[in-house]
């Protein structure tokens, strides 16, 4: 682990990413000693740090110190933790002259069979917020919250809708759903996360020609989908092979935007 | 400040409570060397602790630790953070065995010279989520951006509404209308926090036979408000001077009420 470039496993207590979930992060694959999709994930940071007005630190400096952990590992998960800082006055209202923390580590690559998803439906919603929705922040209680769920109805991941009751996302994953209408991705205006895997995706529909749609969804359209693939870093575009106990089908251009994106550095 | 009951300044950075804002907060006031309406705070925090399923400290090892800190302080603000602990396995899921961290802290009150507030309306809504509503979890990042905007705007305070339109809460604090329909505070069913200055008006309010009623509350009602009044440990019930830049009164059963709850230990 690296803390503002130290080998050091502790942060000031008075961090306002501990207080307030105030920062973001970005969960990456290394493979080989290298970071894969990087400037993707440095994309999104720089675009949640523009959002949140948080000093967005230098590409250069983060990229070394990830490297600095990559070269160890033929196969691990980086985590980058980039907070508004410790505090410099009491009080959500940040004093705008807060020094970033960052925090890079890595972690074994979980124990994962590969096998497809058990997936059903949240209770909980997600917040409408469209200053917060796309951007990877530390306010994860929700999901936080899903997962716990999840965890006790046995399943892998589960669905989660905003207040209107579209659908949104996964927990911890964004969705890719093979309707009739076509290979459909949920819009993402009020809530949830941009992952790297479905902006991956995006851009391999755009390179091979295959058509995936940003679209409303609802929940009607998974209960009827002859396919789901639940994306992220460490999942990939991974089947789901079961959805609210109803058995899905697979979907052969899924597996061409795959490899068109395992493609890519 | 103490860690888990020892004087040091960091914690863990794999702590759940800066990586997901899985945790829970109460900020206390501290006078002549006592914390005021303990009993207040540890019933919100075991509440709180009950809903995300962390495990409560012993309320008197907290009790301890608060006075600790209390003692060398004429007047202070405290503040005591608990999390879910370091993280035992990666990922939003909790794995039921994390060791909460507890955080005790003691802050100078901050300059404050008593003046009414300037209050506005927010542009950031609150999200809707029955299962966080009420509690003071730690993923704030809305009240962060909130208060942002509130700096900017040269206000105080801004009010908060849920995604209904329907007012909720002050950024940091609750809210007390002065209306035509009575004293009303908004009901917190699906956001905000209960706050304890609100818990101690409703006990004042049931005391004095005065009546401050839970309701539904709409932003026309507060553009035609007698008064507002903006309640938190540190502001006590402090009253809005002026609302969207209208000027407000003052209601003499407010003060009734203010009484009451400083006579409480």
């Amino acid at each position: 682990m690296l803390i503002n470039g130290h080998a050091v496993t502790t942060i000031e207590a008075t961090d306002r990413g501990l207080h307030y979930g105030d920062g973001l992060f970005e969960t990456m694959r290394c493979e080989n000693g290298r970071v894969r999709w990087l400037a993707y994930h440095l994309q999104r940071l720089a675009s949640g740090c523009q959002r949140l007005r948080i000093q967005m630190p230098d590409p250069n400096l983060l990229q070394s110190e990830l490297s600095a952990l990559a070269v160890h590992h033929k196969r691990a998960l980086l985590k980058l933790v980039i907070t508004r800082g410790p505090m410099v006055r009491r009080g959500y209202r940040p004093a705008s002259t807060e020094q970033p923390t960052r925090i890079v580590s890595s972690h074994t690559w979980p124990d994962d069979d590969g096998a497809p998803l058990r997936l059903g439906i949240s209770s909980i919603s997600l917040a409408d917020n469209p200053l917060l929705a796309g951007i990877k922040h530390l306010s994860r209680l929700e999901n936080v919250l899903a997962q716990q769920e999840a965890g006790e109805r046995g399943l892998d991941e589960v669905v989660m809708c905003c207040s209107s009751g579209e659908v949104v996302c996964g927990s911890m994953s964004n969705l890719i759903v093979v309707s009739e209408k076509g290979i459909l991705t949920p819009a993402l205006n009020n809530a949830g996360v941009h992952g790297v895997m479905r902006a991956l995706s995006l851009s391999a529909a755009a390179a091979t020609g295959i058509s995936l749609a940003i679209d409303r969804v609802n929940t009607a359209q998974l209960q009827t989908a002859k396919a789901i693939y639940c994306s992220n870093i460490r999942w990939g575009l991974r089947r789901v092979e079961q959805f609210d106990g109803r058995q899905l089908g697979s979907e052969a251009r899924i597996a061409q935007l795959e490899e068109w994106i395992y493609a890519q550095p």
